[in-house]
Order: C-alpha cells, then sequence, then structure tokens
C-alpha cells in the first residue's frame, strides 16, 4: 500500500498582479521542486468548498479533510479552543475571544488591548465563572487571544457575536440566530457574562499596572464564531478507516484536525514552528517524513503565503514560496508514497482577501495517470487531466488512489 | 472594484452543421470582437441548467440570474406577465395567452387567430371577469399574446395547459397536477373562465368585423405556463448585494429580470428595441454603458440568434452574430470593467429546438487568471482553462472577481 503525504500551502494560490506583469506569486516564483512534482503528477484545479464560494481557513480545512462543511461547520469556536488544547465535548459552545479595551460605554477602543502579549493574567484572575448552571472554561491561546467553552444543559451555538468586529463601536448583545430555546438561553448566559467580566476585570491588578505603563487596559473579552461540534461527527479514521496525522503550526488548524480525529503533532516551542512566514518550515517536513512510518496519511499545513498575501507583501510571498519549495524537496524526489501539492484556498494580495478561484492540485505518485505539464501553478495546472474537483473530493481520491476505498455496490 | 457587463447572447451556440461543412454559425461568422475577449479572458463552457437538461429561455435566466431553477421556476406565467408591467403578487396565479381561433368543436383553428396584431381590443370587450370570487386581470402583450392573472383566496399554479399546443387538436380541460384542493379549484374556475370567453367573444364586433374581411375570429385565448411567485424569493440585491440592470427587448424576458428584482430598462417604440433580428443592438450597448454608471452589474440579451436558429435560417444567424460582434466592440476594448460573454442555452438550427449542449463562456478583466484561446466559440471555449461551470454558479464567480462575494466560514 502506498501511504499519502498532503502538502496544503495556505492562500499560496493568487490573481495575477499588475505589479508582476500580469503573473501570480506562485508563477513568478523559483520552483523547481513544485514543478517536478506536477511534471510527475496528475493535476487539476480544485474548488475547495464548491464554485464560487469564498472559503474561510476553516471551511476549507473541513472540506480538505474530506467532510461536508456545510454539514460539519458550525462556527470557528470549538476549531479554535480545541487547537489550544481545550477539551471540547458535543453539546458544549465554544467560541473564540480576544482581550480588548472599551470605554464606560462600552465602546470598543482597541481589540487586542494595546496587541498585549498573554491573556494567562487575565485568565487566572477571572478564575471560575458559572453563570444558570453553566460552567465557562477559558484558556490562553496566542497573544490577545483566548479560547471559552461553555458547559452545561440546554446550550446551542445558533447565537451572534458580542464583538462587533470593528473599534469606536459599541460591544454587540448576543442574539439567538433560530427560534430554539436553548439558543435563546445561551444568548441570555452569554450576555451576562460579558457584564460579569466587565465587573471583574475594571479592578484587576494588572489593568491598574497597564494604565501606570500608559498601556490599554484589558478590560473585557471580545467574543466571536460560537459553534458547537456536530453531534454525529465520525471520525476521520473510522470515516476513511486510515489513521492520519496533521503536521501544522497554528492553533486553529491543529483544532480543526483533532476535533476531526487526527493526530495532531504538538510542537515545542523551541522548534521554531511558528504559524507564521518565519516558521522553520523544514522541520514540518522532517517531521511528516518520520510520522509517515506509521500513518497512513500525513497533512503538512504552512501558513506563510496567506499571511504574506493578505498583507499585499507579494514579494514576501514570493520568498515564501520559493522557501517551501526548498522544503519540500524530499518529498519532490520521494517514489515511495503519493505525494498531494495543493492550497487550501487562494489570497488575492491585491484585494488582501481570500477569494473563490480554484486552487492548484497535483497527485503524484504510483499507479497515477500522469499528464505533461510543465510547471505547478494556477494556470497550469487548469491545464491539468484531473478537471476539476471539490475539496471534499479529495481524500477519496486519494484513498481511492492507495487502494483502501469501499466499493459501492459488489 | 471592479463593475460587470454580462451579455447573454440567446441561442447563438449551436452543433456544426452538415450544411457549414461541420461548423457551426459562430465558428464560421467573423466575430473579431468577441475573439478578442475570449483572447484576452478565462474560458469554459457552461451548463445553464445542468449537464444533459434541455433549458428553456425562463429556467436558464432564472439559473443566469444565480438562482436554483429547480427551486424558483414555477412557470413561464408571472415572467411573462410581470415582463408587460403586470403586477404580480405572492399567491396569484400567472398565465401566458394568445388570442386563438376554434371551430364549433372547440378544435383549435389557429393558435394566433390568424396573426392578429394586437389584443387590445378583445382585452377592452372581456372586460372585469369574475369566477367563485376569484378576480381575472388581463393584459395585452406582443401580437397576439395577452398576459393572465388570477387573484383570490385559495390559488396555485400547479395545474395544466388549456392550449394544446397544436392546431386540429381540442382545447384542453384544466387538470390540477397535484392533490391539493387549491390546485383543483384552479383547475376548476380555469375551465370556467374558458367557457366564459367563449361565450363572450363568439359575438363580439370585431370577430364579426373580422368574419367580413375574411380574417379568422379571436374566439378564444390559448393559456398555458400557469404558475407563481415563489414566496421565500429573496431579491438580487439582496441575495447578492449588488445592484443590477437588465438590458433586454423581449418582454419575458425583462418579466424574470423584474420577478427577480433587477432594474430592467425600458425602451421606447421608437427606439428600435423590437426582441426581434432587426432589433438596434447597438442602442442596447450604449445603454449598458450608461447604466453601468450607477449599477454594479449590468446584463444585456440580444434574442436574435435564438429566433434565427428556431427557422433554421444559419445564414441569417450567421450574419446577425457578426451584427452583435460589432455592436460589442466598444466592450472588447473595455479595461474598466468584467466583460462576460456567454449565450443562455445551444439552440439547434437543424433540429430548430434548444439542446443540452453546454454554451461558451468567456469572462475577461482585471485579476482573471487568463488562457491561451484564439476565439470564442462552443469548441475553442472547451479548451479554455475554467473547465465546466453550471450557470447557477456564474453571478456567485463575477462577483467573487469583484471582490464582493461573503466569506463562507472565517
Amino acid at each position: 500500500m502506498q501511504k499519502a503525504i498532503i502538502i496544503i500551502c495556505d492562500g499560496m494560490a493568487d490573481r495575477p498582479l499588475r505589479e508582476l506583469d500580469n503573473k501570480t506569486p506562485l508563477e513568478v516564483a523559483k520552483t523547481p521542486n513544485m514543478d517536478k512534482i506536477a511534471v510527475d503528477g496528475l493535476s487539476g484545479l480544485m474548488h475547495t468548498v464548491d464554485v464560487g464560494v469564498r472559503p474561510g481557513s476553516d471551511t476549507s480545512h473541513v472540506a480538505l479533510f474530506g467532510y461536508d462543511p456545510y454539514k460539519y461547520y458550525t462556527g470557528r469556536g470549538p476549531f479554535e479552543c480545541a487547537g489550544i488544547g481545550m477539551e471540547v465535548r458535543p453539546g458544549d459552545v465554544a467560541i473564540r475571544g480576544n482581550a480588548g479595551t472599551i470605554d464606560e460605554n462600552n465602546i470598543v477602543v482597541d481589540r487586542r488591548a494595546g496587541r498585549i502579549m498573554s491573556t494567562e493574567e487575565i485568565v487566572d484572575y477571572l478564575g471560575d465563572i458559572e453563570i444558570d448552571g453553566v460552567k465557562f472554561f477559558l484558556k490562553p491561546s496566542l497573544a490577545h487571544r483566548v479560547g471559552i467553552v461553555l458547559r452545561g444543559k440546554g446550550l446551542s451555538g445558533n447565537v451572534t457575536d458580542q464583538d462587533p468586529h470593528l473599534t469606536q463601536k459599541k460591544i454587540l448583545e448576543v442574539k439567538p440566530t433560530d427560534d430554539t430555546k436553548e439558543a435563546k438561553f445561551t444568548a441570555d448566559v452569554l450576555n451576562k457574562f460579558t457584564k460579569v467580566v466587565k465587573e471583574k476585570l475594571i479592578d484587576a491588578p494588572f489593568n491598574i499596572e497597564r494604565s501606570k505603563n500608559n498601556l490599554l487596559p484589558a478590560n473585557t473579552i471580545l467574543y466571536r464564531g460560537a459553534g458547537s461540534v456536530p453531534k454525529d461527527l465520525i471520525s476521520f479514521k473510522d470515516k476513511f478507516n486510515v489513521n492520519a496525522a496533521f503536521v501544522a503550526g497554528g492553533p486553529m488548524y491543529q483544532g480543526i484536525a483533532k476535533v476531526f480525529g487526527l493526530d495532531v503533532f504538538e510542537f515545542e516551542k523551541t522548534e521554531g514552528i511558528t504559524g507564521l512566514p518565519d516558521s522553520k518550515i523544514n522541520f514540518k517536513v522532517g517531521k511528516a517524513m518520520e510520522l509517515i512510518k506509521n500513518h497512513d496519511i500525513v497533512f503538512i499545513h504552512f501558513k506563510g503565503a496567506d499571511t504574506l498575501s493578505e498583507d499585499c507583501d507579494y514579494e514576501g510571498e514570493i520568498k515564501y514560496i520559493e522557501k517551501i519549495d526548498k522544503a519540500i524537496s524530499p518529498l519532490a524526489k520521494e517514489n515511495d508514497f503519493l505525494v498531494v501539492l495543493t492550497c487550501d484556498h487562494t489570497t488575492c494580495s491585491e484585494l488582501k482577501i481570500h477569494t473563490a478561484d480554484p486552487v492548484p492540485l497535483t497527485i503524484k505518485g504510483h499507479g497515477v495517470r500522469t499528464d505533461d505539464l510543465n510547471a505547478f501553478s494556477e494556470r497550469e495546472c487548469a491545464k491539468g487531466r484531473m478537471g476539476s474537483i471539490k475539496g471534499e473530493q479529495l481524500i477519496p481520491i486519494v484513498i481511492d488512489l492507495m487502494g483502501l476505498s469501499k466499493m459501492y455496490g459488489a
């Protein structure tokens, strides 16, 4: 049986840019290893969620793991919380939070409390919170971020954000998005939570200290993206009958993988895997080569191109793509297993947003019906003989190439 | 933000014809401007409704406006009636009619009452009709055509046609197509309407006049395509968050656009926009260039190729295609907004019918991942790198290229 390594280059696909003479960063970058994978493989285009649908980072990964995002995506909260190692049980509601700064009228002054470096003190100070029988679990995440898990009876993830997503706006009242009593109850409990947090944080010693140092106080938690893990979720292992590992730096990506039951490799801070453009991505490839020994499928996720694209730093993106290319050179030479090279979505550097343009996709390995491309890029892969697929179809195709798919019929 | 002009050439796609040395009219026509759009753009094929589904003019436009025709098409009546400026409210049933000629045994002698030029006299003479609490509103449309709107309690569009669609056939009894009492009631009321109309028209002065002049009497209204506007319809503006205008001559096309909430440009009769092959199509392009100033998307609809194809007049069709090509020359040179060139369906000149063959599609504009075509045609666009899409996916793709699509996920 051939195993498979799947390389996901987050936001690496782009649109042709005027500044690059109507080429994309991927077309401009020197990528001999990606090109070799395309030369040796079968290529096509992939609409991660669906044709004309602009994917989020979360919905695209739900699809890339072989699940229907319209069924299994219920908001980013559960992924974010699982990603920072919080337990998220069926029935729990999980929410992403930011330490933020509001004024006396609840107007948001800063969405990151002056780019506060950690929420550890805040979470410690808030301690155990229980409102109307619902327990609130908080855990610090990267920098100003915090995970919030609600556990109790009769909760629903179908509630609106409290975070107005903008400064100079008042924090929002949470509202149910459906008519159920669960959604109404959850909205009520969350609105009480907002008040409790404000009352507690106003006199917190670290805020008095921050004021002395002319720093904005962390006097609220702004939160958004409530969701709950679907009750009928079947794990990746049970759905596809293979075991898979996921190598990524970003906690949210790790969280999605955890929710779907993949083995998530946890990096030590000293290993230089940051989820940022400076991440030591060579190390990820080495780790994948190690993990493939006792897994059927290993995903590697490279985040940097997306971040650089969203900053319109296409020159930086070109360098980062070349950095990925060097890092994956052992995989380009690989003959023992399938290598899949793709992206989770297009990020348009000019618009600084994800777009719905399909992403390039190549599968190389034994038994693959190769075509005759010369390079790996958005426009080259469009000539590939795989045609267009949906993101959700990739894993079934890979597992079938591995010879492990279930027959439908007899 | 890039705006978009979408050019719909009704029925311009065809099958290869023996008479044209196995080329299509579009392949034979000299179309330097269409070809330039394809050279500069990204092309593909579009299955307007779905693969292997033969679209009507109405269902294809529902899809081209970005709506699922299987959900939002409920018969042609509402579109036809809205197109001639009739009010069609949710719950109303709307039907298309023809002034026709029947004999004493209700056998259809002529489906257009000897190609009668207007139904104004007939509608005036019939006056107000009310049957079992249902009010009938009639309005003259082009030539022999008439719009019929039923307003009252407990109506349903799920009834069969009374028009047998053929001469020498008896007019049909209207029947319910489902088991609801609404459908049964509507069928009963319509069958009574048929009788009332016959009784009234038999002695109408204009029919006595027509007989004297050896013209066929307009002694019935043949009707077909009952339907009602779906109650949950969200307007184009609310669905896609852009405002769109529609430039077309044919009332039915205008009606579809009206039902979906597009701004429909109304031509004066003197402007030469006829919805027929002689239509002054230059004027439409000029109007679109004007409308794009205060709209995000402008559709232009050219009807002639379909009409000529359905008459098997492929030589006329070639000339008409060349006429479109000249008319759109300002759009081929356009660099400020997206230009989309496509058809609503294939019309096979040999069979004189719409067919399910996919239609050519090109999108040109900034940020589009161009390919390397030399011409715009059915077989050239099949080589394009957009691959195949469904009609319903076109608007989401265009809106995403405009940078205005909503993200699914976060």
